[in-house]
């Protein structure tokens, strides 16, 4: 295990503390700080009912800097209306004032519960235990805090040799306890310089290559985000689109973002397999990615997968239903390694060059237990 | 138990038997034959990948008139291709042939098994057999006839009292065993005399409404097919579009087919609860239909329901990510009878005044069972 995800790359401090939003003794809040202002680049949930972080959150994607970002796990704040808009405005001011930054610096994020006010008098009453215990080691304490049912931490860290630097991350998956939401969050950091606008794209192309591209059930989260940091340690001339070093990282970024979409997959609800899809030969890249969408979503190939069995009528059937543009006669199905916990399903539509792959995991009685009795 | 379905309507006869395509004892070839020429009305799957029979099925639609729908289970005739197609036609101009009809006026409709070469000469052998056993009693063997893992038969029939005509139905659901797939199947009937537009339509608005707003789980399959046939054995004035006799027919076909409906998803796999979902105040009749079905196909809703929680946050979540135009300050959800086995969600998006109605099933550890372990 990566000891150091987020704080992997110079100039970045983390911590993970308890702060009683939930019982029990596991830690609900997280802090990333840069030493140095960043570039920051986000991209967050298309669901229309956005919780109160994601609407804040926005307006400092919009701005394209940052240096802060906190995250409780436990209160979604999602689902409270004006109110909690109100009380994540007031952390984020009073962790502004506490990190001297200016309040849109700060981005807060959260997962757990809905429809319960957001605790922002327990949360904002542990900022100064939370910024004495930043440290460069502290990664992994901050993705112990953000979790919630995951039932294990995701970190991950990337050197970029060519560019003698590193990018780090952290991620939580799907999990849900009574009432509460699959939310999926990551989180990354590097100490290259690049132009927010170039940050914002790369991470854009990423995303949809990675955690676009993933499905534990197929349930859009209210409050689900990705950030990436950039705070220019290095001292590198700044990155721009069409530069090589562009191309560096956004390559880096991109194993990175797999790495923790992967992660999030293994650690789905109930899940003891997952597996790749790779769709082949579509007239057009978005039907590839209809089809590898509709397959790693589609509960009777996720029970098939389950039960380890080449059941390709079923995939078929979902390629057919897709709305992707298909020759029935053309289409081509493969199945490895399905008594393994790790499939692959190759599917050539015959008719075209676009290709897309997606990840999913298989569905099984430990999904319908976690979701059902949560009480 | 209603004792005939389709045979209830004047001048219907219909029989099951057992024909050798599966194991064990169970019946799998129906038959339903009017002692008229029938105006005849369908609605197929619309997914792009479909089985051989559905091939031929359209063609008696496109033409409006048929007599005779032989049914068989145990073998979808799916993945089969030239040679499905071929078979198909075979056994098609053999019934035709033994019943003194044109080959368009059979259709041939199939459900079972995927991918494995459709047995057309075990089903033709027995035509005669299955000709001498067609009987005005003969509803029930057709509905069992039908059946795959169905748990019970499911048939209705309606008197249209002010027309002193009767429609009838029988149905099948969604059950799969290696390596089929999820297949619904409907079979209407009336003793009516209606114009084969006026027919085609009438079906197309009640499918809208009521087969169409199901799901069990969202498996949409190669082989979905809902026929329609009125043999004007009450010798009534041909019925037309714009007429009270169409309103009341219509009216009663909508019974019919919501109760069929509704027995498909009382008998989903696993399932131990249906739900209606009702959506008010949307903006379009299409963003109601859209909020409906997301939530109907929601995993963590189904859950949710099998659990008996007041999940109002999945639901809330579901109708952001349906697609659907919403204000999310303004939607409200309701939902009643959590600890029975009939459950209701409302929603109100108080933007509008289109409306709609879907029905879905829980999901429970059956559901996973059945199709993870179908070897």
């Amino acid at each position: 295990m990566t000891r150091n995800g987020v704080t992997a790359p110079k100039g970045f401090l983390a911590t993970g503390i308890k702060a009683g939003i939930k019982k029990g003794k596991k830690k609900e809040l997280a802090l990333i700080y840069s030493e140095l202002p960043c570039a920051l680049a986000g991209v967050t949930t298309q669901n229309k009912v956005v919780a109160a972080p994601i609407i804040l959150a926005r307006e400092t994607i919009t701005r394209g800097r940052g240096q802060a970002i906190i995250i409780n796990s436990g209160n979604a704040n999602a689902g409270t209306g004006q109110d909690g808009l109100k009380r994540a405005a007031q952390a984020r001011k009073a962790l502004a004032k506490e990190l001297n930054l200016a309040e849109e610096d700060v981005v807060v994020a959260s997962t757990g519960i809905i429809g319960v006010p957001w605790p922002s008098e327990k949360i904002i009453k542990v900022f100064p235990k939370l910024i004495k215990n930043l440290s460069i080691r502290g990664g992994l304490a901050a993705a112990q805090a953000i979790l919630t049912t995951d039932l294990f931490t995701k970190q991950i860290a990337i050197p970029i040799r060519e560019l003698k630097a590193t990018i780090g991350g952290m991620a939580k998956g799907s999990g849900m306890i009574h009432p509460n939401m699959a939310t999926m969050l990551a989180f990354l950091t590097t100490d290259l310089a690049i132009d927010p606008i170039a940050l914002q794209r790369a991470l854009w192309e990423v995303v949809e290559l990675t955690f676009n591209m993933i499905s534990v059930d197929g349930d859009t989260s209210t409050n689900d985000m990705v950030m990436i940091m950039a705070n220019g340690a290095k001292q590198n001339k700044v990155i721009r689109v069409g530069t090589r070093a562009y191309e560096l990282f956004k390559e880096s970024l991109l194993k990175a973002c797999n790495f923790l979409a992967q992660a999030i997959i293994k650690d789905g609800e109930g899940a003891k397999k997952i597996f790749e899809v790779q769709v082949k030969g579509a007239a057009h890249k978005l039907d590839a990615k209809k089809v590898a969408k509709t397959i790693i979503t589609s509960p009777l190939i996720k029970t098939a997968i389950a039960g380890g069995d080449n059941n390709w009528g079923r995939v078929v059937a979902a390629v057919g239903r897709s709305g992707a543009m298909v020759n029935p006669e053309k289409i081509k199905v493969e199945m490895k390694g399905l008594k393994t916990k790790s499939v692959k399903v190759m599917v050539n539509l015959n008719i075209g060059n676009a290709e897309a792959k997606a990840w999913g995991c298989d569905l099984t009685n430990g999904y319908i237990k976690i979701n059902t009795h949560y009480n």
